[in-house]
């Protein structure tokens, strides 16, 4: 156990450590060659440009100006700046209220904080039991400030029992009212927003199938008879698994192309080979730049075909459909009501945002998604428990004798000193590091697999997942040595209510390591995440080796997110730790302030500059946060109660009884207060936006508006790049259109033309018959739309589109 | 422990007295006299009226046809006669599908009954451990058909938990085509009823008062903005707290005044009189009958002037109201969707019925419901594992030594021999009977705290508290010995792997207990429900004492209810029971299935001839049967896990360890498949009623249908009373009313006309202008509907209908 000299000692290095990287941050952001590392959220909301023309070669990569240097703080401010309304239009209000947990923290913690300095270090100094026994057992200075110091059966925890209460209220006072206010600033956001297509669309899934007729025409006659007055159209979703695969393809080769032809330009004497055999050793040489552009233009005869099959099949229309309504109302009304009388069939929920959707897992069926359900719930169980034993394994593999044996070959090699220590110290600890990189990827996965179908409720679940593993794993696991799985065999293994007592043992204890562990993960990792030193790495090695165009440096800025599914639970964990050892250990409790303080600054910081919103799910996060909490309070109640009752405080036990009741009901009343107000749609609200619109615009064509609003984003992509390449081409082709519309010989066509065609093919197709030459200019600012989408597809990193879909029997 | 001869011994005894009682049935029930005891359904249905004319004096009291006596179990043949739909038609649907959980009883253990009788009693028998261990314990001869039988790590049980596997196999099997059955009669019975008010009806609570309107006006302004397409009118509901209790009180009267004149009638020479003065000994003397006429009189001039304070003043107009809409399409998504911005306001429901709505609770507001809510919950658990406190106290009291010190002045009573072996004998006995007799009604009285609104929740949340009673007490409590609150203690201080041990081990050795338990409380307990003992003797002594018209004799029947909230938990006890004993001791399925055959028997008999039906849920209390069974298909292999690990089949963990898994995602699937037939009501289904009823009756007039449909019943009863007394001079003052219509000053008339014409009024000022000429001729048909109503509130017994709201602030 630490002394409070050790704990100087990491707080001084790791404020070092946070120093220097806020030092190294002051300098590189300033460097105009670092600008799309630091900024890149600027350069996506149009309001910064890169200039090459104003200033000398030197200036644009290094900043000469001296006075820029020597305030290192200086971003400080421009953070704060910002007011929250103009934080919500500038970044949405997902980030703003996720900003909101770091003030709550704050407005949580201060007071506790100094009520708990001034009211229970006094007390538990006075206490002196453990300077009486200081000869037996060895005790940090930092004890003496804990309730560990405080002589068992003593009237002295009566104070503490007042504190539990006290805080405990002053945390569901905090609670209460930002619930109110996220609440409230949800619903103002929602009644502010400006027209978007989810506000008039559903989203229905399992479609029966009836032999006689289409889906389309099955789900238009089966709204037309039972939402006579307000449906509008649908949008069918295809299955555009092979094409998008295709699509993939040709970017591959397109690529290579691209680099042969750089290659070329650069030495412009000798064109660019290669042998078509085996791995490019042997065969016949042909011309690199000429068999790309050959491949290329095969695959896109490939691709014009295979959109033709899935324009034209029917089978390739899931059973999932995108309804749109001509009013909010009518929309609130049929994603809250049930439709069908098969509980399993038309099921209608509200449509995510178009950028929200989660393309692959539409067309799950009712019966398989209870199953992954099931299968992955029991799958988290066994990897928050078991995840030690695969790890375990792989280490004992690494294990030098375990090695010999498998291999026995290896032996020379593993006897050699250097590669032994190397071995013997590295590897069982990096399979560890490997497994916790990955852990968010494979619960993201995990999540997926369930069947949600927006990228928000997704990133929901991972978070859920991965609380649950930090509680275990790092929350008991450091307070109850051994494996998680150990653990789950002593609980199994010991009285129900010897468990708390167990833990509310050690909790004094381990309260310096979790003082470490805030300043390690938290301050320093805070500080690392502003330096983001992974993206300019990756950033700069790109621009050195891929980038030529404008357009590729855009493509290789990594703006990343907020990443909800990794910083709630981390979030969450800082809660449970400061109301856990507020009553206990109160001097953890600055610590805490200090994250909370330094991290908003920081995130704040990156939410102006950094990062990239993905979609807008308008704080749909927040009940998560508030029952977590709660939860964190119903530990630390249990906690209190199994350390109070080894402290020989008998009549601890019926006053301590009611806070977790109490605060069980409060949950309670703050889930049915609030809750439908993250979950539900109001009619009244839907009711006065539609009049406000009627009033303000009654000519307004929402069937144009909402036209392939929902479609598949790799038509989007597929339009738009027609649109960039060729717009002159599409221009005349618009006049040949119009002479043969609908025939199908054009697919010999150039293949901008026929993919126009393809387009105004698909839009006509689907009940939504409007006139081409009225809608031309209200469509014109959904290419925009699309191509803002596009660019979210198009970031290097996310996993999420990979344009094809599970097809479940 | 009981041998197979004790077990053979109580099962004569038991086999004897229910051949006794149904003995004694068979000739009671054949007796006009107790006609209205066996077949008071007969009479409420019309089906059977009294006749005096035809037969003589003593065969209108006996049956003198000696035929009829020699076919004791004559009436079972006429209970299966009755097919279901006649059965649905006749009792409801409610009464069909209880009848299904004992046919559901039947089919599932009558082939694992078949199945452990075959295969498992020789597996058992040939297992040979206790014949070794004989010296040592003393085991009971049933033990040798029982898995106790099995050598510890014998391979032999692997044939327990194969059949293990096939028994939950083909128990989720029956359950889910028995729920899916369920769930189609549900939807069939409500898309054939025919057209009732609360199909259009939704129950609005928690309406914001705004200041300067009145409650109706909000309600109406609000309904007209947010569904201007469907909304049709309200009603509103009255506090008829203080009206309802002169009522009571001139109905008490009116009985004094009824037996004084009835004396006066039978001794004409002598007029009853009393004395004004304290307890009617001392003060002026005057006429009894005189004397109950003016304070009549008096009353009824108060009620009058009550009833139009109720119906003038707006503050007696509670914050609730029913809302009607034109269609049932308008009426569900109403019911289903969130109306206002604050989710605690315009809370919208399904209403109940109207006989099924529970008035006083349909004013309690948001914030005192999670209260309530939240307090019961405590105090069930509370009940559920302290009772025996209160009870012990009770005992202690009533020991002698306690009483002689708590009143010393009643020693010498105490003393005498006779006083003092009935007190030590039967008082301690008395407090536990008089406790689990008033228990049922403890329950519907703590779920009426929680402020559900119709009767039909009421009795479901009854019931679910009695399970866990009659779980925690009657289950483990037998199980394990010793009260529930030593049990509480036992679990806290075990590990949580030993508790299914403990429960596991003691299982088998229970068997001849719980099979002495269905003897007595299921075949004998049966066997005294269709003698009817109890209403029996009440009917008769108010025959003898109050009844003097036939009126009177038609109140003096109580035809009773299925009882759900009773019955309910019993036969899941009955479930559960029959699960855990099917692998260990199979010799206890032949009990449990002769019970359910002839409790089916009996309550297919009692529910066409006896009960009333107070309500229609349609099978809504199916949900929950499923899911008890379920949970004692957990149980139960939760308790053969324990004692297979005492068993030391070390495999059996890991295999067994699927079957609680797969059960739950079971659960989880038919709650997602099939819940929301119960608990929503389809767009599709309310749509194509819609179009049929516009179909075959275009001119509908549906204002005046629901009319008046949620008026509260103590306005029925007033409007039913004015009619049915003075309808001559109804007529009459129709003709004045029509010329000075709206005159307060009428208040002076005759009592009747008073009445009749606020009737009116109250009608024509909610929002429901109609002609008064033309719905006159429908309104009759309500006027029915009133009386019926009214027959079931005015039935002697049921404590439902008090006639006051609790007023929240």
């Amino acid at each position: 156990m630490a002394t409070l000299e050790d704990l100087g000692v990491s707080a001084f290095i790791n404020i070092l450590s946070a120093f220097v990287f806020l030092l190294l941050f002051a300098v590189l952001r300033i460097q105009p060659i670092n600008d799309r590392v630091y900024f890149p959220k600027l350069y996506l909301a149009h309001k910064r440009t890169h200039d090459h023309s104003s200033r000398s070669a030197v200036r644009r990569f290094v900043n000469l100006n001296i006075c820029t240097y020597i305030t290192f703080l200086s971003w400080v401010p421009g953070a704060l700046r910002v007011t929250e309304p103009e934080l919500i239009a500038h970044a949405g209000l997902d980030s703003a209220v996720y900003l909101r947990i770091y003030t709550l923290g704050l407005k949580m913690f201060l007071p506790i904080a100094a009520l708990a300095l001034l009211v229970l270090v006094p007390v538990n100094v006075s206490g002196g039991t453990l300077l009486n026994l200081k000869k037996e057992v060895v005790f940090s200075d930092i004890d003496k400030l804990s309730i560990s110091n405080v002589n068992p059966g003593s009237n002295r925890f009566f104070v503490h029992l007042l504190m539990a209460y006290v805080f405990t209220f002053w945390v569901c006072f905090m609670l209460y009212k930002e619930y109110s206010n996220v609440a409230f600033m949800r619903l103002h956001f929602l009644a502010s927003q400006k027209r978007c297509a989810d506000q008039f669309t559903v989203i229905v899934r399992n479609i029966p199938r009836i032999s006689s007729h289409s889906t389309s025409e099955t789900v238009d006659e089966f709204f037309r008879r039972n939402h006579p007055d307000h449906y509008l159209g649908q949008q069918p979703v295809y299955n555009a698994n092979r094409y998008a695969k295709l699509v993939k393809k040709r970017d591959r080769l397109q690529n290579w192309l691209d680099y042969y032809q750089l290659k070329f330009e650069r030495h412009p004497e000798k064109r660019p080979t290669r042998r078509t055999g085996c791995l490019g050793f042997c065969g016949r040489e042909v011309d690199q730049i000429d068999y790309y552009q050959a491949r290329i233009s095969e695959l896109e005869r490939k691709m014009a075909s295979e959109r033709q099959k899935v324009l034209n099949d029917p089978k390739a229309i899931m059973p999932v459909s995108f309804v749109t309504f001509d009013s909010r109302w009518g929309a609130a009304v049929c994603a809250q009501t049930q439709q069908s009388k098969n509980p399993t069939q038309w099921l209608t929920d509200w449509a995510p945002e178009p950028r929200d959707v989660y393309w692959q897992n539409l067309a799950i069926p009712f019966f398989s998604l209870s199953i992954r359900r099931f299968l992955i719930s029991v799958a988290v169980f066994a990897l928050v428990f078991f995840y030690m034993i695969p790890i375990t394994f792989v280490q004992s593999l690494a294990n030098l004798e375990g090695l010999e044996k498998v291999a026995p070959f290896l032996k020379p090699v593993i006897e050699v000193k250097v590669v032994k220590s190397f071995l013997q110290g590295f590897v069982p600890g990096l399979a560890l590091k490997i497994f916790l990189y990955i852990l968010p990827t494979v619960l993201l996965i995990m999540s997926k697999v369930e069947g949600y179908i927006s990228l928000s409720s997704l990133e929901r679940r991972t978070a859920s997942k991965y609380y649950y593993f930090m509680l275990v794993n790092v929350f008991l696991g450091s307070i109850i040595a051994g494996t998680a799985f150990e653990q789950l065999y002593t609980f199994l293994h010991k009285p129900a209510t010897q468990i708390p007592m167990t833990i509310g043992v050690a909790i004094p204890m381990k309260a310096t390591f979790f003082m470490t562990y805030i300043m390690v993960d938290g301050w320093a990792g805070i500080a690392n995440e502003i330096l983001r030193v992974k993206p300019l790495v990756i950033y700069h090695l790109k621009n050195m080796f891929i980038v030529k165009t404008e357009r590729d440096r855009e493509r290789a800025m990594d703006p990343g997110s907020i990443g909800l599914g990794e910083n709630l639970p981390t979030l969450q964990l800082y809660f449970l730790l400061g109301l856990v050892y507020a009553v206990v250990t109160p001097i953890l409790l600055p610590f805490i302030i200090i994250f909370f303080a330094f991290a908003f600054l920081v995130y704040r910081h990156q939410i102006i500059n950094v990062y990239n919103q993905e979609y807008e799910s308008a704080a749909a996060f927040w009940p998560q946060v508030h029952s977590r909490i709660i939860a964190s309070l119903l530990i630390s109640h249990l906690t209190l109660f199994g350390l109070m009752s080894t402290k020989e405080a008998a009549f601890s036990t019926p006053l301590l009884i009611f806070l977790p009741l109490l605060t069980i009901w409060f949950h309670k009343y703050c889930k049915s207060r609030f809750e439908p107000a993250f979950r539900k749609y109001p009619l009244e609200e839907a009711m006065e936006k539609d009049n406000m619109e009627h009033a303000s615009e009654p000519n307004l064509n929402l069937k144009s508006f909402l036209a392939n609003a929902y479609l598949h984003p790799i038509f989007h992509l597929f339009e738009e790049a027609a649109k960039e390449e060729e717009t002159v081409e599409v221009r005349i082709d618009k006049a040949q259109k119009q002479q043969h519309h609908h025939r199908q010989e054009e697919e010999t066509h150039v293949r901008s033309s026929s993919q126009y065609h393809e387009e105004s093919h698909l839009r006509s197709t689907h009940e939504m018959h409007y006139h081409h030459e009225e809608s031309q200019y209200s469509r014109s600012t959904q290419y925009h739309e699309g191509i803002h989408v596009r660019s979210d597809m198009d970031s290097p990193s996310p996993p999420h589109f990979v344009y094809h879909y599970d097809i479940q029997p």
